[in-house]
């Protein structure tokens, strides 16, 4: 089995997995206890944050667990609106974001919220430019993906960051659950307020996230209750989960630069090849693209048609994103970007991790091979 | 070491344990992928939503998998106002719920809802009648706790939703997190609309909740995005976590009568010994408590103190909830009762599971007993 749909989930380490267990097993208690057992819950889930933070170069107190990419994504957007709702009522994002960012803000839109969606060019990219003329009187937050999920560009979130230096009171939140680990990032340097990620992307276990929010930004919370995580989520903690998600954080963040380059070589090879056939059209943009997405169009093959297929040779890929993949619409990504909607119908995407390797990858190439000559007769 | 603080949380079954395990291990993939990997995992949350549905004698459609308890109550309670704001913003709940439950009305109330809390009698319950008395022509929601987490009385659920009969516009939500295997209660029967469980509460996993809705009611969701659990949760499923909590309820459900018994000895042993001594008052009710929590106050003592000195002896019990325990204040719900504060101040909880015995009660008792007789020269 070769499993190239690492952005739909990745398999958790072992490692990550042995530290839920033994957190869920040996120190179960509730971390608001008082007593000892939840002292020791208690230390495991700061111990968590502070590792957390110092990976990710914040302070502990800036990291908030979550139980995944679009709770977090949902409380940024929601929370971030509702507490400077007296200050403004207008949000600026893309029109590539994750449905966990795009359908808030029509949630949002519904509530009165003003919404300016930037449009992206023909790589699937925002131009400062486009987001800074966006900006009005009351615009309280953007939100812009650090990578696309379906087609793997990277976005100017540094240069966003930068350009918004001039404008002190909007709120700045970055969706980094496809970026983490594989596109460097700097949280504070950026001038991020809020960065969401979510565990199951990076080897850590579903049901887990975080929501980073820097110090002094105010959200209002989704969930109140006995006011854990500082009064920004209220619920008994997932200690084990937090504990497990720090682990493989630290797993993923330790590959570095080397981890990085190997998954590079893997998509350049795979473009490469994948280049040289007639019948296939590279989506993802050669320039501003994560390592680890290649997306392309087989004219003529429904996507679906294709992911079975290559199942049969025990190659695993996805059309487009998870979320969408059943609603069997075309990638919004790449209608956004202009493609032709023949060719966004006819969309696969290729999602690596650290632990794939080039001989996975020359075994896929030729199942795609295979594949397209199968389905030839069809094609034409 | 003896813990009798199982409803602040419990220790997970290993079986439990085992079957997240395997999930995470061996069935990762993304229930929305499309190929067979995906498919499995979405079989595996399909089976365990079933298992949930047969158990709870409702469908499997109307069984919502969330992140936990506090997930529940605030998506139950925001989600039904919203959903429903525009035929009336008038909500009902008791003086005595969780603070998931407090805090989400009080949040509402500065939407400008209006919230009744109806109060309690010296036994912690709320009557029938107050509770009709306080329906407006503009009341939409009833949220009332099956069992109360501090002191353990039932309300009058059944009796509640027979009352409810009569307004069949009126939602009725049962926060049935301290109640569930312990206290029987019928979800379609009851006429309940909403009820929210909570995984860690019954030997599952924390992270791990479930709002049942009934089939027809209608929710506004707190998280959108890629519109999974039949768009009223987005976000990728926790599968293993739903698995776990599937067969965590199964294997709590499957104590039935005779473990409910069991507990309820172990109570009355409790309550028996411990009401001799004459520096001990016993504040859960005689009748429509609960079988697994008894609170009492040794009166002169702060709770605090009396908790670490039974934690040298290796006995783990409470101050009240686990949320309020580090707030140092005095348990609200003893205070709705009409227990004066320096009652309310020095309560201790202890709270039972199926796997505790008379024997540890033995041991207890004397723990109890031998604190006493240490802090005996404070209390006079
Ligand atoms: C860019 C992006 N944002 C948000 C999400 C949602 O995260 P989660 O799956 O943890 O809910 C995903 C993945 O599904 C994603 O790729
Ligand atoms: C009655 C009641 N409701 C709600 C909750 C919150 O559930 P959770 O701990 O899963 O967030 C608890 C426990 O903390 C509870 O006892």
């Amino acid at each position: 089995m070769i499993y190239f749909d690492n952005s739909a989930t990745t398999k958790p380490y072992k490692e990550v997995l042995d530290s839920f267990v033994t957190v869920s097993s040996q120190f179960f208690g509730n971390p608001s206890s008082l007593h000892s057992l939840g002292g020791q819950a208690e230390k495991l889930l700061s111990q968590a944050r502070e590792q957390v933070g110092q990976l990710l170069h914040v302070k502990a107190g800036e990291i908030f667990f979550t139980s995944g990419g679009t709770e977090s994504n949902n409380l940024a957007v929601k929370g971030a609106a509702l507490s400077s709702r007296n200050r403004g009522k207008h949000l600026i994002t893309s029109s590539v974001e994750h449905p966990s960012i795009r359908l808030a803000m029509e949630q949002l839109e519904q509530e009165g919220f003003d919404i300016t969606y930037v449009p992206v060019d023909e790589k699937g990219r925002v131009s400062v430019a486009d987001v800074e003329e966006a900006i009005r009187k009351d615009t309280i937050l953007i939100s812009i993906m650090l990578v696309n999920n379906e087609v793997g560009t990277i976005q100017p979130i540094r240069e966003i960051g930068e350009m918004l230096k001039k404008h002190p009171t909007i709120l700045f939140h970055v969706d980094g659950i496809q970026g983490i680990g594989k596109v460097p990032f700097c949280l504070n340097e950026d001038r991020i307020d809020l960065c969401s990620l979510s565990g199951h992307k990076f080897h850590g276990l579903k049901g887990t996230g975080i929501l980073y929010i820097r110090d002094g930004v105010r959200i209002t919370p989704l969930f109140s209750g006995g006011n854990q995580e500082r009064k920004i989520r209220s619920g008994t903690e997932n200690v084990a989960g937090a504990v497990a998600l720090a682990k493989a954080l630290r797993m993923t963040l330790t590959k570095g630069e080397k981890g990085i380059e190997s998954i590079r070589k893997i998509q350049n090879l795979l473009r490469k090849e994948l280049y040289k056939n007639e019948f296939i059209q590279i989506n993802t943009p050669v320039d501003h693209a994560a390592p680890h997405i290649l997306n392309f169009s087989l004219k003529g093959i429904k996507s679906e048609v294709f992911v079975h297929a290559l199942e049969e040779k025990k190659v695993f890929v996805s059309t487009t994103s998870a979320c969408s993949s059943k609603k069997k619409s075309a990638s919004s990504t790449l209608i956004a970007m202009g493609v032709p909607e023949a060719i966004a119908e006819t969309a696969i995407r290729i999602s690596l991790s650290f632990d794939n390797t080039l001989e996975e990858a020359i075994e896929v190439i030729k199942a795609i091979e295979g594949t397209v000559k199968q389905l030839e007769r069809v094609m034409k």
